[in-house]
């Protein structure tokens, strides 16, 4: 592909445009090429999951945690995923403004990615910028993402440790069992703890741990005030302690392979439902002649079968539009 | 199929347990042969989806709804969708106590389902639960679902209308423009309205609706008050309100051509990642030889496309479970 020779020597100059540049590609859907020739450079960096509800403090504990991590001279890559709207393909910056302090920073990199709900998304081209970030010599790369359901649990699959932050008083542990965080956190961290209502939540994330086994890393619950940096050590303590327990027991060769391959299953996925976008799209264009959508979801299957070739890559397929944004 | 003739017999002569059998085959994966010899008879009942964030009253709402909707002497079917674990395959039945007090009543058909928060989830086997509750000749069909995401878009790709609850004070309305949900929604429902908040989230709605066009039905904002009864007269008049819209804007007819595509897609899909997972595990048995996840992913796809036959129906693919669920 034209230009990626030079990307790639840019990238390996260390210059921070051509890691830019370098996850923009991937976004686009065209990252494969850069990919390979830097993916043999992998596998050095920390890599942590931040995940939990709107409104925990998310951004402002990451904010911390830069910090201190840039007290002790490690350089630090930070992909935050917006969970945006499939239908206005508009990313909202608000939380990231609270990461601001850390732009003039320039051993600080922050990426800002919206997954779009689709497959490939999180694990596509957010784990392509966990990838270069690590091969571009970061030493901690972190992993932000909002919400509650899939995309905690693509984290956990993506990074090597998952940190899980809550806030008292909003209920969130009765919604952990629901959306199996419980099962993917490596540990927890109570925000806002010196809300009235933080000893009991700390309680509920313990006896909802009581009910689980783990045969190896249990889960601290950490409680920080992100805010005022209260706790913000404890919580590297507890990420340096699950490193070490990773590394020790051979965990985080398995859990990298385990990426690698969820990786590879997402690219695939992309690639397939590109075919099967592009034989709807077909399909569409005839009055559809199908009883029911199983016999047009077969037709759909034996036309990808037959295709040879994949289609380019493709935005999201079209979705039904009732409203449109003003000015777009 | 083995017994799909007796099922179809006992379906069409209104046996609520052949209803429920066939959802199952539906949700096991082997729905095709039933919803084949049922689809012809879907295509009349309202069907109304509902969404919101956890512990927003939603199940509570529906309950008040389904009583009037009984009231007028109508029949109704509700599909509760729980994005429950994919790690530990239960489904969470805290909030289906609220609706209780309509198991007994047999013109009410309640079924909760596990979403597991993959491809042909929701749209796949809830899409099914749909289309056989208004087969089987419910007059209304109600598809709730929990949480902040993908859910709400399948479900407005889904159901004729979408209903949206939110809660005063709860900061949801700003995390409406991040889940793309202010575009899916056909009706607001502000829940609680006793709030002291309540009157800011309206006109939070309100504003953020100002921000986007509609060429046709624009989405009112009602307010109820669900444990009381509250509101519950009017929520049902936005309904009928708009089932009227649609039908008389021609709307209806390309709402559920698209929902038809989109069902077909996602049952394409499902194909497609059975068979992608089969050539996953057995690129798993044997050591990586790809030297990064784009190469993986090209040997997955060329062994797909060699392939000709699909896999059978399989469970979620092998997740990097850490803990397990005691007593399982």
């Amino acid at each position: 592909m034209h230009g990626d020779g030079a990307l790639v020597k840019a990238f390996l100059e260390g210059q921070p445009r051509a890691l830019a540049r370098a996850i923009s590609r991937s976004e686009a859907g065209a990252g494969a090429q850069t990919m390979r020739a830097l993916y043999g450079r992998t596998g050095r960096a920390m890599t942590i999951g931040f995940t939990g509800p709107p409104g925990v403090g998310k951004s402002t504990l990451i904010g911390a945690l830069i910090a201190l991590v840039r007290r002790q001279a490690k350089t630090v890559g930070v992909v935050s995923v917006d969970p945006s709207s499939p239908f206005s393909h508009g990313a909202i910056l608000g939380d990231r403004i609270r990461l601001a302090e850390h732009f003039t920073d320039t051993a600080v990199f922050i990426r800002s990615m919206a997954s779009r709900g689709h497959l490939g998304g999180l694990a596509g081209a957010t784990g392509d910028a966990v990838a270069l970030m690590d091969a571009f010599g970061k030493d901690v790369v972190i992993v932000e993402t909002v919400g509650v359901g899939q995309s905690e649990i693509e984290i956990a699959q993506l990074a090597d440790t998952t940190v899980v932050a809550l806030q008292p008083g909003s209920g969130d542990s009765v919604q952990l069992l629901k959306a199996g965080i419980l099962e993917v956190a490596d540990i927890f961290v109570v925000n806002k703890s010196d809300h009235p209502m933080a000893l009991q939540l700390r309680r509920e994330i313990r006896s909802m741990l009581e009910m689980l086994e783990f045969p190896g890393w249990e889960p601290p619950v950490v409680s920080t005030q992100a805010t005022q940096g209260g706790g913000v050590g404890e919580l590297w303590d507890a990420i340096a302690a699950h490193r070490d327990y990773l590394v020790q027991s051979g965990e985080r060769t398995r859990k990298r392979r385990a990426a690698f391959l969820h990786q590879a299953r997402q690219l695939a996925m992309g690639r397939m439902e590109r075919r099967v976008d592009a034989a709807l799209g077909a399909l569409d264009t005839e009055p559809v002649q199908e009883a029911d959508p199983y016999a047009a979801a077969e037709r759909i299957v034996a036309s990808v079968a037959s295709s040879g070739e994949p289609a380019p890559p493709a935005e999201s397929p079209a979705a039904p539009l009732r409203a449109t944004v003003k000015g777009l």
